[in-house]
């Protein structure tokens, strides 16, 4: 009886110890937690300190319960109560909440791989899905992008797949100019060559062009032909704006004329 | 003999400290839970103190029979009765439940990290999916949004992906104006121009602009320019309406065409 | 060898006390189920006291082999025959009808949150994914929607989502009015301005406006203007209409142009 | 070695005594199925004797192979041969098939809630997915549902949702009347209410109204007027058919105009 | 030292046993696979004797390994080498193979339900998904479906979802006719009721019908009635056509005027 | 403490031997891949010795590092060092590995499938999903599809699902005639007869027909009447280029009128 | 209680030469990933030995950390510590990062098949899924597209499904012409042939061809011809662009009247 005794106190004492053990633990994480929360970059990441700090708190509550509950089970182990139950039970609330939380760890992950592979930076002008705009702020968790319109798009980083940037390197201008098919083809290209020349003598977000590309559409009543021209970034809208004013000018002084809808109509006879 | 006797004593000794051990749980438990449904801040997310008990006597409920269970397994497992079986049936069973129960956990995790970052606010105005109006509600669970035609859009916050908050800074106000090939672009300009200065002065909800941006399209059988103007949150709809009156009137006064759809009609031969 | 028999006697007990047991256990969750299916509300949800019993049935049926299985593994292993293989096999099944039942678990737990949040309550006007009608039925695992041409949708509680509720406050009556572009806009608007005190006045159906929001748009062939008024919920159907007729009305007395599609059409040469 | 011997004989005796009680399971098993199989509903389930046989030794066959191989895994776990590399190889078919068998039990869960709750029986004229028609059979597995053209769906019931069933209660005539603009509103109400009059005093399959809901709409050149009546089942297509025909007849009657699609054309000048 | 010797070479012997099993287990069951083969029912699944023999060689070789692997863990499990890791290895491997042969194993679930509730045959038209035409073949695996056009489209079973077959029972031809708004309904309906007559004593692949539903939509510029018949399988194209032929052919008989487009056209000022 | 050492001296050999059968293995393996990738037909399907040799060098890297991790575990553990923990790490590691290459076997199994049922061959013409082209290369992995306009789709085969197959057997060409009103319908069909009569005796790539037959539209303003004849595969195309052709002469010839849109036009009041 | 010393003093001694090993595991590991990281070709994939850098750190912290909790496992595990609790936790949280690390895993394999088999290479012309451009670079995780119009499309490899890539081979031009229904066909089809070997005579761009294919269309209101013709690739838009202007300039010379849309309109009686 004094050997089981004694085995009894023997447990209790390594119960105790391991409680000594998780309680430095704790006080430890809690400690690693705040210093991380002094660090600029979490708390650029969350955009204020005070919101760090709530997000400190949670995360030091659940490591502390998490330890206390390994601790307990340890403890009823050792009394040869058989924790399999217990375990199951926590294991299957666990697996519930690991998964409800997968999409957070995707939002890390991926967010991590915008910012390492400089995939876009604040200030670039990004398509993503259907939303577009200027990226606001780039956290490991959201992309805030401000549409033209001022809307703020706010995505968790898990939704984006494939980014269009439209601010790494130049841009090309397009405008596909219309006119009938009465009109001689080789004057209409001189006339538009002159607009392209004068566009590239006088604009200096144009880096190359404009140039005309050929006849891009035989439709259904017009004759289209492109002009294209490689530009700044985000000076393409600009660049397609002049041409359009300027070629209107031009077809207005040359008199080539606009190609409205056409229909040819038979009469019928009298109903 | 004596030996097992007092084996089974001892274990059923046991049996009955676990026993109490889970009862102290169980009302333990269940006073946490009391005190944390008095906290003003859940009893705001289910909107009344009523169905916050309700809630609470459920969850009670629960605790108290999976305690009881692990107590059971426990037992028996002490009399050398294999509980694998049980386990594995309950494992099964729980595992249902989980993955039914998984869409919940993620809709408290989402709706967690929207308060958290602060992603929209009661009475901002935001578009979720195809859902657009003013947020009337904010829970852990669901965001009730209220349609400008009154609706209520009720959203489990695990729906939520892409947020686009549209009380978050200046807004755009964006006016396309169209008018016939036959006027000339430089007089149009001129009286837009005007109609933009009278706005600046006047409207005091208008923080830039407006101004014109140039011929944003040479559509069929129109020119298309487009005013745009940076606008106080939720007013752009108004600086729009104004924008719009004040052009038409303008035409009218300075006599500029309005551009109808155009047809060039060519007789054929009788059929 | 005796000691073998005393053993295998002792175990064969063992069984039969545990044979018992479950029996025991059997009829107390049968007469559980039985009071459980008395509870008025339970009958509610499933429409008939008939059709509950059917459930309690089966119910009943399943928990009975399930513990009788528990019993022969518990059994079998006494006489150290290995019950891994046959948990193996039971196991597979299990799960494959724990993933079929997965989404009635779903069913049952988004029910009970419907349920608890007061989504909606028998007898509103709901729009749930493309289903629209009056609640007809709610239960723990369908909803039952009478669409207003009289059809019937029946929603498992799993396939809801958003729920859109047209019965939570008041509703806007909206109307978009035309007119041509010929037309004074500030006498149209005084005739529609008319229009609206005379509804205010004679309309208690209608709590705030109707009033004009301006110029909405200015289209291909008309300008628009778009008349608000907010109205008691499921009324603003009947307020659109009398608005409709009203503006009608007063615009063939003040003789304010309807506005139909124009087209400018020029001969073109004979072809 | 003596002892050895003995060991090994008790341990074929075992093996023995398993397989016996197996293959007793087995012809009990069969038995089960072949009384089952004459039960009168799993034959309707399978429209024929014939069918139900076949999927009956299937069972049989699947189940006694099943058997056999949990009695050879006992009987090699006897002699310490480690088990644990068969049953994973196993486990992992048992899975693959497990998920391949998995929309079978969804199948079968389905039906068995479609039938409990009778969403709909045979007879009954149901929308499900873009699938509409009279059902024609209601099996656990699948459904069958009767096109109006006279095609055949065939349902597995894991596929079927939302169930829109239009024979429970009263269903609605809907139609929507066009008149021109011209026309004066109140006497064209006064044509309609007349034919709505003589309808409800003739028809029998009307429950209630026909009755007029005012302007639902002021279109692009036509007014339009909407006419609702309660109806019998299925019958709401007739009713709509004479409504349209004595609508035509009493337009005629009275001369009221057909509003055709309307243009105003301005002569542009020659091109 | 001994005993260690004796002890080792039982194990030898024991692993020489198993071995001498595996292999005739392995030449039993590659029998078993050459006498299925022979069986005229699976060479017809896979269409040759050829390609059924290739896949019976490449069954055989898995067995073969599989079984020498269960081999191989057993005997080094017998030496006391822990085996754990080897299966871990094994088992990531044979899941990630386990859940690529997914939907192998629900082809043929599927596969084999179709059969036994004979959903089509060789012969029938079907629709599945986008894919409509005449079942050219039927196997456990994949259905190959002939278009009118002449493709041969091949689908796995386990795409099929809902089944449409036009094989089942009576079809009906629906044919809408067209007329103006000027005709008058009755004379119309007795020119059609004289057409449906004569069909009906002529065309003997007409069960029932043709005949006359009734006004079923007033539209923008014609009456449309429809017509309806009950015809044998496959046939009601050929009477649709027929109706339309002999419809046209009596409406120009009888001067019932086709119903073209409507235009009501205004002059507006010269512009 | 001479038991002890020779049991560690023991121990140590037993790795030593473990080590050197395991490199054993490694070389063998090593050699294994060698001889297969001279084997023409796995060269082919990766269209280049060289390719291969890269695919087998990483297959025997990552074989030796997995043998060499089995040694380590199995080493560790004779030390009594549980190895559990490391056992979980590289499980998750090697599930995550798992998930991710399913696809790949998801591939081989389907391309495994194709190959044996034959569904395509070099050379055929396909439709898969939305590409459709001539099949260039079929390998295990993944299909090359060249389009009809150059470009060349590589399809991974795991995202093949429903195969159309337009090589096997005869193609039907398809063309669809369209006359007027006016026309008289029996006439028409004797002008198209003629030109099917001539096709048939001079085209030899017609297998069958070409037929009319009927009218299978009474359209909007034509009338619609479908020649369909059978041909050899691939040659649909130039048979219903020759049948437009030569109806388009023979209506020319029999002077039978083009339909065009027909509107019949009102005069308004001049507004 | 000596030996209970000793064994304690083993154990640590143990646990001290572990985590001497593990030290040096850590520091050959981390040398391992320095020289990689000098690997040209890594530095490549993540475009700047910057980055690389960064992630090799990373690398290198979860691996040391990884280590260090299996050291502690295996520590606490020798002093009879169950550590079950603490590998469940531990094992829940790596399974969540683990399947958010899944799509990661899934980039670098479809990655590695892409270069393995050469899909497309840095500066071809590409579609995937709706992104169309020049690759501009070619990474294990992402792939990067420049549009036409500017913009870079950013891909994670996973993403990956069906590559189309138009510079493997010859690309086809291909040229739709319209003429009305009174030109002669044989006369059109001369004219085109002309401008067919004059382009295939002066542009060495053309491969094969341009050819006529024949009449491709019978449409509303023209006849439709198609021209192809085999390119260089990359060069198609050019030879597309310069047939439409040969064929223009063609038509005009041999006054082949251009096809525009046709009405036949009646005169309706005055409404």
């Amino acid at each position: 009886m004094d050997g089981d005794l004694n085995i009894i106190l023997g447990k209790l004492l390594k119960i105790l110890i391991i409680f000594i053990i998780i309680n430095i633990l704790v006080s430890l994480v809690g400690k690693l937690i705040d210093r991380g929360l002094k660090d600029r970059k979490i708390t650029n990441i969350y955009s204020s300190t005070n919101r760090a700090n709530t997000l400190g708190q949670i995360l030091k509550k659940v490591i502390k319960y998490v330890l206390y509950f390994i601790w307990l089970i340890t403890s009823l182990e050792m009394f040869d109560i058989n924790t399999g139950s217990i375990l199951a039970t926590a294991g299957i609330g666990g697996l519930a909440i690991g998964f409800g939380a997968q999409s957070l760890v995707k939002d890390i992950i991926t967010g991590f791989f915008i910012l390492l592979e400089d995939q876009y930076a604040v200030g670039d002008h990004v398509k993503i899905d259907r939303y577009e705009g200027i990226v606001e702020e780039l956290g490991l968790r959201v992309t805030k992008i401000r549409d033209f319109n001022g809307e703020l798009h706010i995505m968790p980083n898990s939704t984006i797949q494939v980014v269009t940037n439209a601010t790494r390197g130049a841009m090309r201008a397009l405008v596909e100019i219309s006119f009938s098919y009465e009109e001689n083809v080789d004057r209409v290209m001189e006339v538009l060559e002159d607009v392209c020349n004068k566009i590239k003598d006088t604009n200096e977000n144009v880096l190359d062009g404009p140039s005309i590309l050929g006849i891009t559409n035989l439709a259904e009543y017009d004759v289209k032909v492109t002009i294209v021209a490689k530009t700044k970034p985000m000076e393409h809208w600009n660049v397609e704006r002049q041409i359009r004013k300027m070629v209107k000018e031009a077809f207005e002084r040359e008199n080539i004329v606009k190609a409205y809808p056409r229909r040819i109509v038979f009469g019928g006879e009298k109903q």
